[in-house]
């Protein structure tokens, strides 16, 4: 990696943190300068603007909170069983630090910044179709029932997983998380796996 | 009402829209001194800090909100019938400008305001322990079954729903919110409304 990159790739990993905590408006050029030990004329020789470094942060911090949440989903063979697995990763693993940048990002300042709100949006569209694939592949090989409308099943649980992670804030506790994955895990093993003695799709 | 009590009072409900869509920290006592049209050291004379302001536009912003939310609920005789007004008031009410007050405030910057958290974290309480309220009173009158938890079925509900309003606003589309609400309603036919067959408790 060229010396260029290497400070690029430097100043998004510092950055991050600081926009996912503080939000567009919250974070200035300056913080940034201060975290990097960077002067803002250097900063500016990488990002043309805030705005720019912003959504290289926001990409950055997005694929850290995804590695985290499905890297290992490989390990369960079984669609249902990468479901639940999903679930504990959201449950247990920390999040990025300020936490999830999606959830920060869409309810960063109403007159926030569109192009953040359009990668938080596309960082939506992904999550539903990343888990309605596991769903459709599922169906394919009659571990999932054919009535599960798959990006439907994927809106449920990450509205209920987002919303447990606020919850749990709230109430400075882990329970909501909690109660939100045995919601999840009851309502897959009764509602969506295919049973032996269910027609096959 | 005496003069200083109104002029007080139409700073808050000018101040509350402004806190909640922008935040703590991206709001100031002078864009609150445009929207009023009062000069800054009126403002002073009524609230000692930014921060008293603040908390008293959260409070304003939260009966608002629970008013559409709650304000029906007469209106249905069965406890379980009172839960799925609440859920549909929340989907299909127009929420306080900017959202909803409890969420955008625990969102709010990390290192936000304390005075500001504790606010949001007592709106939690209040709200958990109104339904959770629902739902005793539901199990005295042999309409909810005595196996549900009325703290978990508060929680469920509303992290469901708090997600559904983030799920909705990134899709920008009501359809999570109807399908959080159509999830929350099959939920509470088929596993908490106590049915003719069962024991009462």
């Amino acid at each position: 990696m060229l010396k260029g990159e290497r400070t690029r790739q430097r100043i998004i990993a510092k950055a991050a943190p600081l926009f996912n905590r503080r939000g567009f408006d919250g974070c200035s050029m300056q913080d940034i300068s201060a975290a990097t030990g960077l002067e803002k004329g250097s900063l500016y020789s990488h990002f043309a603007t805030k705005e720019e470094l912003a959504a290289a942060a926001f990409d950055y911090a997005w694929a850290q909170t995804c590695s985290a949440r499905v890297g290992n989903l490989d390990q369960a063979a079984n669609s249902v069983d990468k479901l639940k697995l999903h679930i504990a990763n959201f449950v247990s693993k920390p999040s990025f630090p300020g936490g999830c940048p999606m959830l920060n990002t869409v309810l960063d300042a109403d007159d926030g910044n569109a192009l953040l709100r359009r990668r938080a949006e596309g960082a939506m569209r992904d999550w539903v179709g990343y888990l309605a694939d596991i769903a459709r592949a599922g169906q394919a090989k009659s571990e999932i029932r054919p009535s599960v409308n798959p990006e439907e099943l994927a809106i449920l649980m990450i509205s209920l997983l987002e919303g447990a992670f606020v919850s749990s804030k709230l109430q400075r506790s882990q329970s909501a998380l909690l109660l939100a994955q045995q919601h999840l895990e009851t309502y897959l093993e009764s509602q969506v796996r295919m049973r032996g003695a269910e027609p096959r799709g």
